[in-house]
């Protein structure tokens, strides 16, 4: 028994982009499903996965990242495996083409959880990653227009004020995550993700933080998107976990943590989980989510815009 | 009614320096008291509370931050209030006097949740905040002796290697917390830490985590100390605050919680926490935790320790 999703961020996507991200989606879910098949683990897959989506620029993760409101990709992601609850994250990491993978390398190799800043850059350059741009021509565009706007909008302080405040209109649409559950029973997550458009330097969101935009326990793994805050505010992927121990299935669980968060924080949100029996949970209460999916009791991917 | 807890670190403290630790968590629970008799919010309470805390030097906070494997004072810092889920946090911060200021005006004037570093530095000083020297001489012998001993165990790559393990014999004796209960009904937590001791540079805990190292609900309020990774796996503060919504007293919260990090992830931990009905609880698995509490119906502050 195996079974995988992956999402490729919640928010409002562009109808012309539709068929790229629905194929990103789709190819990343066959890398993971043949690991998965040849017998590999649930952390090889995951991460797979999303080095697949990091690398393909139609995603806000590794290459293509959204800038900050100084105009530079800061990076953040999480990986983690329900098998003793091991988790390494990056924040804030810059000029590296796989958060992922140096986030993994933070699991493997220190007692830490959690990296940032200048401090995860130097820890990359010592485990061997080289320095990598993940500028692409999009998010050059993007951020220029966006800053002139904000400057047309306002003076000197008020221009701070206004990117201070500035977040909630602009969701993480492209973060990228993954949850698997291998033939040996493992359960991973892993979640990468620029963050916000505009965001101040040094603003960590929801995918680095176990509990918040990625976790996994024996009962469950799960990966959020959409507004950050919301999530680390909820503990949205660890409410899911605790929901599926006690007996509810991911399906059910994603819903009910959404429809929770709902009253309590907001809507704009999304969460794919799967559970130990291999059941498959993905909701958002966004206008899309792309995501796909397979097990082994299903014949075909399935990839869709939205649920 | 009111309830107000404080502690000042889990972990094993030298018997000298009892008188002073005592004498601190005292007197700090003393300023949170005045503030909650004369109508205070509770999250001036905890605020104030962790600013006298982070000025004592004998704590890991603030002045008297422990230093990283660079010999740099790192701290970290969150505040939470119940109504809202309102939070601010900072990682990584250097060169400030009270980190948890800081995490306050994240909270205020930002739609972030918790900066870092370099930007969290300089978001900083755009808010007025001075630049500012943590330094003890304690640290910096501390510092000196530590290193020296790594040097003299190890080669190069090795050196590096006993720093990425060093840290799990190493508790984070001497990090500070408050929750309290206002008069109006108002919950809210205060953490802040200079983290472990030759920490790498950029590794965050779980005291600016909400969820891991501090967390507050309209049911509970909820302060961890001691090892950080543990609480940012398993979200300490978070489980507290769930099994109060569910029905427990914030004293039995705290010992189930721990009871059950010790069978997940370890022992290394103490947690504070105060419930709507102005229960308090106080438990920890290490040596010491020293700590000060009191309420409306108590004549005196109680400080002591351990429990």
């Amino acid at each position: 028994m195996y079974a995988i999703a992956v999402h490729g961020g919640a928010g409002k996507w562009l109808s012309d982009s539709e068929s790229s991200v629905l194929d990103g989606v789709r190819h990343a879910t066959e890398i993971g499903q043949l690991i998965l098949l040849q017998g590999g683990t649930a952390l090889d897959a995951v991460v797979s996965v999303v080095v697949e989506l990091e690398n393909n620029p139609i995603f806000n993760a590794g290459t293509g990242s959204a800038f900050n409101v100084d105009g530079e990709a800061e990076m953040d992601a999480g990986v983690m495996m329900g098998q003793g609850l091991q988790t390494g994250n990056v924040a804030c990491i810059r000029r590296v083409k796989n958060p992922i993978l140096v986030a993994r390398k933070v699991m493997e190799e220190t007692d830490h959880v959690l990296l940032a800043g200048e401090g995860v850059l130097r820890f990359a350059r010592d485990m061997g990653f080289e320095d990598y741009d993940p500028v692409t021509p999009f998010r050059v565009d993007d951020y220029l227009k966006k800053r002139q706007k904000m400057l047309d909008d306002a003076g000197s302080m008020a221009y701070l004020r206004n990117i201070l405040r500035s977040q909630a209109e602009e969701h993480a649409k492209g973060t990228v995550g993954c949850v698997v559950l291998d033939v040996h029973g493992g359960l991973a997550a892993a979640t990468s993700t620029g963050g916000v458009t505009m965001k101040l330097a040094g603003r960590i969101g929801d995918s680095p933080i176990p509990g918040a935009g990625n976790y996994a326990t024996s009962s469950a793994a799960a990966s959020a998107t959409g507004q950050g805050e919301m999530m680390m505010r909820i503990l949205t992927t660890k409410s899911v976990c605790d929901l599926v121990r006690g007996g509810w299935t991911a399906e059910k669980a994603v819903k009910e943590v959404l429809a929770r968060m709902a009253t309590e924080v907001g809507t704009g949100a999304g969460i794919i989980a799967v559970d130990a029996n291999g059941v498959i949970g993905i909701a958002h209460l966004t206008q899309d989510m792309p995501h796909a999916y397979v097990s082994n009791g299903q014949k075909d991917i399935v990839a869709a815009m939205h649920v």
